[in-house]
């Protein structure tokens, strides 16, 4: 990577579609947006050539720690139930040697060369693994730093409650440094609803710290546990700072019931993650942000035991919203795009975010007429920029992956 | 393009991802297929790099007259309702100048060096264009020859019996040379089930031509529609020359009437068409292809008035499917690719395809350790070749798009 000054003069470039304009970046942050700036002398000029220019990408629900990318093709012959899905992975992990560190530092490089500044991980905390991965992934972003931020949320992917000692170990990783507290299905997985998000909750309220929870729960039991989250939020005052990941249960045929449901997280504040799997009932993301709800998006797992697809690229990602969504006016399209930015800004409550003066100069250049043309087409990422200094050109990153250590 | 002999020699590929070999087409036929071949003289050989060959991918459902590639993005804001999308169409094909033959033309290329080598295009059949669009695919599958064969089906996609005329325009299609007889809807935009059905079909006995039908019906509409298509397919003796595409009523919830629906048309020998979009329920693939029946994929409209989406890459439309069904198993990811190569062969009843001795040298170069992994990841082909010649290189058609005329 050359010179990290944070200092960049973009030129002819065009802010989420718009007239074409120059940003200039200052130690890291756009300091001027205009027509035809003059450089101050000795800021490195990079001619956008018309190109769209949008704040970065923020992958809002990813499992760093997981992917299998960069080790050779993982032949995927699991059986087809969660937890088939859990206990293989626990299994795999040392068979495999599924290093969190170096395995996050991949998806960092790879999800930063697509055009990602930001990331939220859950990261799991088990019995068997102990902390082992949240240092890792904590390993992994302080290297990796340059090309994104990375936030860490500590997950109980195995269960909480059903494997004691998981509650100290989430202690533990927050101690070191996970900023959200996760959790996971608390009828499905956990089988004690209360439990579960008693502890969590306590957990957040006590480390003061935000929650992201993995609701998969389909139907009548996956709302059941949505209202605990919802009564739990409200209690607490958490009204911003509780995201429900998947939330399949959003997406029943049911309008009524559907309705009530958002109604019920709207409300209370509470952000929805989706990542839009074509395969399940999810989250309406036009009503929910119709409702006011803050709407973020994810890759979810990458190339990794689960399941072999992903490539950690959130215009794609923004493509397989509006597939799942049926979003096809450029209205829409464009609202796709925003989910898989600033939606993820505010569900992370990033500061700085955005295309505005003042903001961190974290910026992706994208080949295409429209921004709803740069969603279907997904083209190769032109520039990717990382608080004002360029991070990857044309695809590739500027930093290598580091593929041994 | 160079020289089109269709004689070539590629040495070490790995058919389907298993040990590799070299294939030698003449004649634009696979002539030897064995470890380390020796060419005959002034045979062109191609390096494989020991990468995966597939035969050509099959496209058995598109529309090569509607797509806007190549001519600026085109801003939707149209209308929710199918209606809306089919007269919105009518009206901008003449604002925009869509000229099928141009856009056809255009479409090919994409699909050919995307891998693509046989196309089923369904062709729009109306009272305001007449047979025109008719004309214009089969001008652009004349150009294109060599690079992909195109099948046509005259399609009276603005209704068959609520606008009179289009029945005598379906015949002159046929006279014309479209192979294959349309249909849409009986129920929900022809109103007649039964006269649109005892029209298409009299057409088919008429002239000794496939069915292929689209029915976008859900539910019990949808179903009966079905039950329709599949009496008069058992009353002409017509097993294997019905398709019917898209078919979201077997993509019903309720198990026990999908499996009575697929045993219907699994006894009837009717083939299944689906573009696995995310939005709607779709045809279940693995249930129907464990009932024997014939499954093929495409990729829909590719960019058109009716939606920004699409590429005509059916190696990511075999991600799609995967996507859609839930296939993460790499036996289940192969089939998924199976669908877009052999099933389509089989549904579309194409002489002489495959990867065995003396099939049509239509091959796919991917560069990717296993089958599933070229679905998931998606690399650009590193050579298409058509009848034993090479049409695309590295993601480039050898052939220019026909820009303007």
């Amino acid at each position: 990577m050359g010179a990290m000054t944070g200092d960049l003069l973009l030129h002819n470039v065009r802010p989420r579609g718009g007239p074409p304009v120059d940003l200039l970046a200052r130690d890291g942050r756009l300091a001027e947006i205009g027509p035809d700036l003059s450089p101050p002398a000795a800021i490195e000029t990079v001619d956008g050539g018309g190109a769209i220019v949008i704040p970065g990408l923020v992958e809002a629900h990813t499992h760093l720690d997981k992917t299998l990318l960069g080790m050779g093709w993982y032949r995927n012959e699991v059986g087809p139930r969660l937890i088939d899905r859990i206990e293989n992975e626990r299994r795999e992990k040392g068979r495999l040697g599924i290093d969190p560190a170096r395995q996050s530092a991949r998806m960092i490089v790879q999800a930063s060369r697509m055009g990602t500044t930001h990331i939220r991980s859950h990261v799991d905390v088990d019995t068997e693994m102990g902390v082992r991965a949240i240092e890792g992934v904590m390993a992994a972003r302080a290297r990796m730093a340059a090309l994104a931020d990375v936030e860490i949320v500590a997950f109980p992917q195995s269960g909480l409650l059903i494997r004691p000692g998981t509650a100290a170990l989430m202690e533990a990783a927050l101690d070191l440094g996970a900023e959200v507290v996760g959790g996971l299905d608390p009828c499905a997985i956990d089988r004690d609803p209360k439990g579960h998000l008693d502890l969590i909750f306590g957990l957040a309220e006590r480390y003061g710290r935000p929650v992201d929870i993995h609701l998969h729960e389909p139907g009548t039991m996956g709302a059941f546990s949505l209202e605990l989250i919802v009564e739990r939020t409200r209690a607490l005052g958490m009204t911003g700072k509780v995201t429900i990941s998947h939330a399949f249960c959003l997406g029943t045929p049911d309008a009524h019931e559907a309705d009530r449901l958002i109604g019920l997280v709207a409300d209370a504040g509470v952000h929805i993650a989706t990542t839009a799997p074509a395969s399940r009932p999810v989250p309406p993301v036009k009503k929910l942000r119709a409702a006011g709800v803050v709407v973020c998006g994810g890759s979810d797992g990458v190339r990794d035991t689960w399941g072999p697809y992903g490539n950690a690229d959130m215009l794609e990602r923004a493509m397989l919203i509006g597939l799942k969504n049926d979003l096809r006016r450029d209205d829409e399209v464009e609202l796709a795009l925003d989910i898989c930015t600033r939606g993820g800004a505010e569900a992370m409550a990033l500061d700085g975010y955005g295309l505005e003066v003042g903001c961190h100069a974290d910026l992706v250049l994208l080949d295409a007429e429209t921004v709803a043309e740069a969603v279907v087409a997904r083209p190769t990422r032109r520039l990717v920029v990382k608080r004002g200094t360029v991070v990857a050109k044309n695809g590739h990153s500027l930093l290598e992956p580091a593929a041994d250590h």
